[in-house]
């Protein structure tokens, strides 16, 4: 710790050089192929073009009869119109023969229209003999009326899906319409996150003495799965160069996340290992909290050192490791969160040129900044309804001012009262 | 079908009446154990108290030196303090002696500080002899600073999460540092889907001839994930009311989503399944699409007849079973969907006494309805930037007016614009 000084963060990044950066840097993954059943939410990778019709034969719209639409003409409730009727057609198992002149087939909605037929008449206004021989029909239908024609949903040679849609549950239903068993979509970031600390216990141990239970894995692992990535098998790391080198440097791993160990202290290993192994593009960042946070590349992989202090690694995670995520992934790098416009109870200071992640609870339709802005108090971030930026350009923001929240919960009629 | 006008729907129900049935109906599934690392997104059933103190010992908020505050009094740049430096305190290894008069102990950020100690002061404005015997301090701390108090963050015996919170990320970290493995959170609702159908494929194949590949069941399954259930073992059902009255009757199931068969017609056995095997509490429903919707219970499990037609069994879904499946699992039964407030480019017609699912693109800020509007138009869906409600009380909505939109996608910023 003798040369802490020279060590120090003497030249701080602003947070949106670093935002440029990482939107530089970070591109989408290759594709996979991804199961129909797994799709959605996925990112696709493909032009998804139809090869067939969607319905590939015409299909009743309606429970009812198949006619010759102008045979029904002049039909009417004081007038009807007798058919004989010579079958039925049901979904997936069409009428065998084809319809003559004044004849009817009874038919489900969806089942596949006769050959000969050209339109469907209700059952509502149709009236079968009692031995089934024949139906009288009182309104008259133009052809092609109730018959859902090839292709109306989908042609066959039609663009469906574009590349880099987020797949919808419909997307999933209409890709099994069109028959396919899967699709192409960008991969899911793999992330290793490395956490180091001999006075870290295991999340599910009880705290004892000077020893603490690792959190920070357990809210990484969480945000890591709602931004789409994929957390790589996990153990704490003991304070060891060796052993932090080889988790830093695994090459499964698109995105390192280092919590812990990211300063300047004497047993933070991490930013030289960091630029050993790779680069250390930036150290130090003028924002509060989280301006330790460090971040580098080891070959393609980025790698985040992230300050161990709970609140600043969520700071940090949101601020630069959640948005190369999603990129990697495929998805937008905007915050993820719901949003919600409220006036200030309180004014927020802050200092020209340091960016401010701001916890505030709502009351009376108001944000009220939380008192407790200690970046170890994770308990501000449970009590917090969401967070206020306030960017590098501003003093602060006044009491009654209009602030943007990024609300932490997705339902947002509740809880959003703290 | 002979006599299918006497088994018509007569008598529609209101959305708003079915709503208020299923809201007075469906209470919150009990509570299960849940690991720590899989409670994130789940509604907590517990009353969570802490414990334990959090930090449970004083520790160092900085990388510096632990001193007696008031020995530091009156040392600044030019008239530094010099005190003998005894040791080291490294997170979860602590000093292990007693610090005594004009003695300082190197401390790390996050350990703990020592016997004697009151305050830390930073190493930026420290500087350590060669030998590492003494350090000067050049600033001067009061008692406290720097040092985070036992129970800062959280004091034992403190209410930290009550019921019904749907866990954040930060919520799970916090449970994890007071020593929690698990925690009781509502029970996942367990969904059957009872698709059934004669013409249909199984998700993955082609489409041939007249059989047409299942895609609801898929949709389904993404739609109850959202909602937060858990969806049973699931297949094809041919229409033989004895594999279709096993399958919803499925006692393991809380919610059972039948799909097809839900209408009037010849092969339509669900309805009368559902009122000999329970109660089909409603049976048509004034609103379109998805009029054949009908809906039961059976025993304590929901029974929701959805329509075979893909938009009519994605609105049904949506109106009635996704709330429900919601409530069940603790969540809020408002849509879930994000918003926005647009114009109308168009007019959309309805009808009094009905409510309708309008789907609409977005383009140039405005919500175009669009045209193609059948039931069985699942591509529609896929087009479409979002829904619009028209309510039952109006007769439709005129071009220029602002709706608000209930968007398919989560991220708002791409891909609003169809």
């Amino acid at each position: 710790m003798r040369d802490v000084r020279m060590r120090g963060f003497a030249d701080r990044a602003d947070v949106s050089e670093v935002e440029s950066f990482l939107r530089a840097e970070a591109g989408a993954l290759p594709a996979e192929a991804v199961d129909l059943l797994a799709c959605t939410g996925r990112v696709l990778a493909e032009d998804v073009r139809s090869e067939v019709n969607v319905p590939g034969f015409p299909r009743s719209a309606m429970d009812g009869y198949a006619i010759r639409g102008e045979e029904s003409f002049g039909a009417s409730e004081s007038a009807p119109i007798a058919f004989e009727l010579i079958g039925t057609s049901l979904p997936g198992a069409a009428f065998g023969g084809t319809l003559g002149a004044s004849q009817a087939v009874r038919i489900m909605t969806g089942a596949p229209l006769p050959e000969g037929a050209d339109a469907v008449v209700m059952a509502e206004v149709c009236q079968e003999n009692p031995d089934g021989t024949a139906v009288e029909v009182a309104e008259a239908v133009p052809p092609r009326k109730n018959v859902g024609a090839v292709g109306e949903d989908i042609r066959s040679g039609q663009e469906v899906l574009s590349p880099g849609r987020r797949l919808r549950p419909q997307d999933a239903a209409l890709l099994s319409s069109i028959g396919r068993p899967g699709v192409a979509c960008i991969s899911r970031p793999q992330v290793r996150l490395v956490v180091t600390g001999d006075e870290l216990l295991p999340a599910g141990s009880s705290p004892a003495g000077v020893h603490i239970v690792d959190s920070n894995s357990v809210m990484l692992r969480s945000l890591v799965a709602r931004d789409g990535g994929e957390v790589l098998p996990f153990e704490i790391l003991p304070d060891d160069p060796e052993r932090i080198r080889d988790a830093m440097a695994d090459a499964a791993a698109n995105v390192v996340l280092v919590s812990g160990g990211s300063s300047v202290g004497q047993e933070d290993h991490a930013p030289r290992l960091l630029g050993e192994l790779g680069s250390l593009d930036f150290h130090g960042i003028s924002m509060r909290p989280s301006s330790p946070t460090g971040l580098g590349r080891i070959g393609s992989t980025f790698v985040f050192l992230l300050p161990g202090n709970p609140v600043s690694c969520l700071a940090a995670y949101e601020f630069f490791a959640g948005p190369t995520i999603r990129q990697l992934g495929g998805r937008s790098r905007d915050w993820p969160h719901r949003r919600a416009v409220l006036p200030l109870a309180r004014k927020i200071a802050s200092a020209i040129g340091r960016t401010d992640y701001v916890r505030v609870a709502i009351e009376g339709r108001h944000a009220i900044p939380l008192a407790t802005s200690g970046a170890s108090i994770l308990s501000s971030t449970v009590r917090a309804a969401g967070a206020v930026i306030v960017p590098r350009g501003h003093e602060g923001m006044a009491e009654g001012q209009e602030v943007e929240i990024l609300l932490y919960d997705e339902e947002i009629a509740e809880g959003s009262e703290a």
